[in-house]
């Protein structure tokens, strides 16, 4: 078998068989294939696509192509989540120990954050004493005793995957469904959980910005997921405006913890109350109206809250600090971004809203910067609002008060303001399953 | 300005400029542009294509990515000629000298056979004594007092092209129309000739294997040619049965010098005239009707002949060796391959007889492996002739006695014996200017 017939053979439209997808992937991890080879057939594979066969092979390989995480010990109750990342996004903090309080077994590896989507993993370690690392042994322990264990995503978890992306990256091959489908299915695959449920997000803050090119994607994700042996359930949700009203990570986590606390309603609490139906249905295999009944009662009991506390102590986190934190705590300077006219807001750049936030310092403009924590945005006013001149639209917490001018003037910059009110859109576009 | 951009841009249909080109192309030769992108671009290309203005400027950064030759002392009188290769293609030992006889100037680099397809640098060198390597300004020299001088071709021609061709080559993005004419236009824009003549092969035994897709190509190579300022034409000939007789390096001499002595007419003599008609158009400003009569007169006359053994001498080939040759000098075996059945020959697959003259040690499998200059094939019955059983339908010459059986094999394979004459095929399917 040689690389360039593979080449050609996805060239010129041809469908790849497994073993000719072994090859180019076995080859990408031992060396065999130089990123040269690699790159064309991506660049290929973006023009022709991949039929759910080659990418069900493809993924299979990526997962199998270093450590797997056995969860068999739990049997059926294992459900992992995924977000194809947004702004705002702690859906994760939320839906965990929801699940967790329900029976569910949540043993979860969440990356750290690049550009304007944040990671879990930073969003954690804002707690303070929280860890993110553990041995195996320990992480499985935690997820059988305590229900919930996130940690960083660490070890030799699909290498492959680490290798293409990187190549992809560099290539202008990212956005083709086949190799994202694969990319995201690999790692929740060699993660081990039997039941997955997707987030896709939608709109100007997420990758795939029409809901179309969302369905498309997460479709795609189900069919994969299920072929490869797992309950697959993918929510397509709107992230055309910030979800909820904090971005950055000690406000995001203070934030969900006003949701299971029962203090906080909105979209962020319909998205979290969704997204946990889901994965109760599939890991309890009940339906959709008791799950959410089950959902709706452990945050109305407090259940769901009491878990988040038991899980963040469990990995060292101060519950205390938890229990007083309020938004700006930690932050030297608080900006307020003023309404320069009146009228509704009727369309928000979400990822310049991203942007914005790592001006602050919430996040990373490359991998080797540092984090600060108290930073980043409580977004008062959203798409749809009736705004009026000099009202607070948003509030800039900052340790870096240089930073906060060029924020807030790319935070008003990511606004429209006009005379009518726009059209509602949806918050939850569809649910495949 | 960024690689990935202009990968990115090209991926999605845009145009690049002439500085996004200037700069892929730099950076291919100082290795700022690593191979990955590299090949990740020219798959997007063989995808979306290039304008012809993509094209000029592809070409133009190659040509001047390395060494050009500076012919300006000649004036309009240089003339060069491309084939896009074939198999029994002596051309270019033919019209150099009739050129050269009528007045032109042919200063040519030529280079070694790969494959199926051989190189004018390996026939030359079957002439006793004949070098295909000198300094540049005996070069020059030798095209000024003989009007002819063919070397290989050797130094930093191009090495954009080399460079790009053997990335090209290993990641199945060879037959992309704009990365061939930028490839083959560089190389003889940077070689200096005022005028291009090109010899498209078309059929079983060519690149391009129909009359309709070499057009394509030559149309593209014309155009570019002229927007890069040279006078241009492309002839596109048949290419689905050898050209001639010989195959094979000093086969192939002997045929030559039999057409310029007035002893062979035929397919090859009408390809050879017709291309020496283009060619003296060019370089004299003439009419195709007058420069037709020169050619055929050059010929008639024995000054093309004379000018032939002029230029072999002058290079140091040994004349007498040329003027007493005949087929099967210094082959050990003589092979006869016989008809197994009456009827015609209605088809003959070139690429493999090719492939049968390369097992009989006349090419290269490899670039390192040696050629034995004597091996080759004389081809007695082509395409449309009437055959029978026991006839012999070709000669095969080697000094591989154990290789002429599965040669023969492979020469009888790529024969198509049917009952009925086929349709008669054009042998100039078009001349473009």
């Amino acid at each position: 078998m040689r690389i360039y017939d593979i080449i050609l053979k996805k060239r010129n439209g041809g469908a790849l068989t497994k073993d000719e997808i072994a090859f180019f992937i076995d080859g990408c991890v031992d060396g065999t294939v130089p990123d040269y080879q690699a790159a064309a057939l991506c660049m290929a594979i973006y023009f022709r696509g991949m039929t759910d066969e080659e990418t069900v092979a493809l993924t299979d390989c990526m997962a199998r192509s270093g450590d797997t995480i056995d969860l068999s010990r739990f049997g059926e109750l294992t459900v992992d989540k995924h977000s194809t990342g947004g702004v705002g996004d702690k859906t994760t903090l939320i839906v965990a120990p929801i699940v967790a309080a329900l029976g569910g077994k949540v043993a979860k590896m969440s990356g750290r954050g690049l550009g304007y989507t944040g990671g879990t993993a930073d969003k954690l370690e804002s707690i303070p004493g929280m860890r993110v690392t553990m041995g195996r042994e320990e992480f499985l322990r935690q997820v059988e005793e305590t229900g919930v264990a996130v940690i960083f995503q660490s070890g030799n978890l699909t290498p492959a995957d680490k290798k293409l992306y990187a190549l992809r990256d560099v290539t202008a091959t990212v956005d083709s469904i086949p190799l994202i489908t694969s990319s995201v299915m690999s790692k929740k695959i060699a993660a081990g959980a039997r039941s997955i449920v997707l987030d896709v997000k939608a709109g100007s803050g997420a990758f795939m910005k029409t809901p179309e090119d969302a369905r498309i994607l997460a479709r795609n994700m189900v069919a994969i997921g299920k072929a490869c042996g797992r309950n697959m359930a993918a929510l397509i949700t709107d992230m055309s405006r910030p979800l909820g009203t904090a971005v950055g990570n000690t406000l995001e986590v203070i934030e969900a913890a006003e949701v299971l606390r029962g203090a906080s309603r909105g979209d962020l609490y319909d998205v979290c109350a969704a997204l946990a139906t889901e994965m109760t249905m599939l890991f309890a295999g009940i339906s959709h109206d008791e799950a959410a009944a089950r959902v709706a009662d452990a945050i109305e009991s407090g259940a769901a809250y009491a878990k988040m506390k038991e899980w963040i102590a469990a990995q060292g986190g101060d519950i205390a600090w938890l229990e007083r934190a309020k938004y700006g705590d930690g932050a030297a300077a608080a900006v307020p971004v003023v309404c320069p006219a009146d009228g509704f807001i009727t369309a928000m750049d979400t990822e310049a809203i991203g942007a914005a936030s790592v001006i602050l310092g919430a996040g990373r403009s490359k991998k080797e910067d540092a984090i600060d924590f108290s930073a980043g945005i409580i977004v008062k006013r959203k798409t749809g609002d009736r705004v009026e001149k000099g009202q607070t639209l948003a509030c800039l917490y900052t340790n870096d008060a240089a930073s906060a001018e060029s924020a807030a003037k790319r935070y008003l910059d990511a606004l429209t303001i006009g005379p009518e009110a726009p059209e509602k859109t949806e918050l939850i576009f569809d649910i495949i399953r």
